[in-house]
């Protein structure tokens, strides 16, 4: 065996937490230490063994770490924080502002190809395992349409816009994908779906003492972007049951593609996601692709990639020819 | 846009029919035309405008062909004919004998590396899609279980055996998934599933005149290998019957893989297939990966490859830059 790839985790949140306890799981893999902003004896770790080492660590001159996966968020952290660190690392990142990708892969790719590092971003299941679905679909079925369908899952973005309501609490949010679209779908119809037959939203929410239930119903469902596009509802819970029943992050949803290739023959292709912890899964994803990463900064193929960009192959720990004769 | 893709066929049954019809649907493919052992003049294809030619037309000093697409079987054909084409063109087959891919994958690589040309062997659904599910599967969750479920669809090797029976005037066998195995693995259960818990076998058969129906049903569900292991049904049809109801090559299935990554995290990614015309979609999987060797062969990247070695943005007509900023 190989020496193993040794990784180095940039911010310690769910994400980063995940990652940590996927790096376990790889005996392939070694866990260097993660990177706060944060005092490194305030940051509590999942296992009690792994170091940590505030950010400056990361500017020393250190010959230690094969790859790092940034767990930042994609507003804020990973726009300066990509390009910085592919000047001196090769990385992976889970970059998911759909629209900004070309302009953040333009500056990692800068800092990546400069440096002679491998840096591939956006990696996940959406951008990511999803993006790949969407690609595969319509290169092998080009006559055809491509859906997809998120949830059912917590999504992190609304539950924010609906905990900023006046007269809110607390409260989290799930995004539903449709039965009834999902069923048309797979029976080959390519149907024309509005946002709002798409996606149903469901919010569970704890009231503020002495708050106007009605009230706050009409300013969440009425919410511009957020709620009014879709048909969501409103349950109102008490603190107890948000915190029993809705502290897990389970996600998913699907990708499918439908076509046909001639007259009489539809051909369907779904691909689907049912996650108990997204945090944990997307981890996974971000480790996987940090294997490739190691790799192909090994053999020379530098710069920003996405994973449109990553041979199949270079996500296993197997060798090609144990792939050859144990998978294909 | 470049210039097109310039395709031969070789060999011309339902999967090189299939590619034929493919190759109309990419606008950036050309189809040079069909190579046949047969006599040309014999040939229907499915678009008068296709030329076809004879096999040695093959062996001509030619430079206006950029790929080849083999579509013979794996049992007689393709063992020889990718080694000796991949001796002058690129090309890509469908090579299915899962045991033997290996030395397959030796042949064709010792041809192709000597003569610098691309050949991508293997492609398909199963080998080809499902192998890359099943590898995205177990990288992603290393700890957990994979499960392939093939069907409802179409089995030409045991549609072939049935009807070698005595007794048998002709039939078709259908390979059906176990829905209650299916609804385990979604769950997370990690079952130990047996052959016959797997997969059931449905035949239709057309007796011949004076048989026994109870002597050709025992002569069936009995077969070794074939049908012995398996709850197999055999219904009795007219003739009529079977060239009006059976006459389609549907097929599918699934790869599922269930894991956790943490002790209360089940994770489960499901790959689904549901073709009308196997043939078609797996001449469309050939085309998509034709793209992709032509351009693997400018490239420099020679050598027998896997659809494991197939970087996915290399199948799209999309440039790299389309790709990120539409499908990521």
């Amino acid at each position: 065996m190989n020496s193993p790839i040794r990784i180095g985790i940039v911010g310690y949140g769910n994400l980063g937490r995940g990652v940590e306890t996927a790096i376990g799981l790889n005996p392939d893999m070694h866990l260097v230490g993660v990177f706060s902003r944060r005092d490194p004896g305030t940051v509590a770790t999942a296992h009690k063994s792994t170091s940590v080492f505030s950010m400056s660590a990361l500017y020393e001159d250190r010959d230690d770490i094969d790859v790092l996966v940034l767990c930042g968020g994609s507003r804020d952290d990973l726009p300066r924080q990509s390009p910085e660190f592919a000047a001196r690392f090769s990385l992976v990142d889970s970059y998911d502002n759909h629209s900004h990708i070309p302009a953040h892969f333009d500056a990692v790719d800068a800092a990546a190809s400069k440096a002679g590092t491998t840096a591939i971003i956006s990696v996940g299941w959406d951008p990511g395992l999803f993006s790949l679905n969407r690609l595969f679909g319509e290169a092998i079925l080009p006559e055809g349409s491509s859906y997809t369908f998120w949830g059912k899952g917590l999504s992190q973005g609304h539950s924010d816009a609906l905990r900023r309501v006046p007269g809110v609490a607390g409260g989290v949010q799930y995004t539903l994908p449709s039965d009834e679209a999902i069923a048309r779908v797979r029976a080959g119809d390519h149907p024309e779906l509005s946002t709002r037959e798409r996606h149903t939203r469901e919010c569970y929410v704890v009231l503020a003492e002495g708050a106007d239930p009605e009230a706050v119903r009409a300013e969440i469902v009425n919410m511009p972007d957020y709620f009014e596009p879709y048909d969501t509802t409103v349950h109102y819970i008490s603190a107890e049951e948000l915190a029993r029943d809705h502290g897990g992050m389970p996600h998913g949803g699907f990708v499918i593609r439908s076509g046909n290739t001639s007259a009489g023959a539809t051909q369907v292709i779904e691909y689907q996601l049912a996650l108990d912890s997204n945090p944990e899964f997307t981890a996974s994803v971000l480790v996987a692709y940090a294997r490739a990463a190691a790799r192909m900064s090994r053999s020379g193929d530098h710069g920003a990639k996405t994973p449109f960009d990553v041979a199949p192959g270079l996500l296993s720990p197997r060798t090609a020819a144990q792939l050859r004769a144990e998978l294909l």
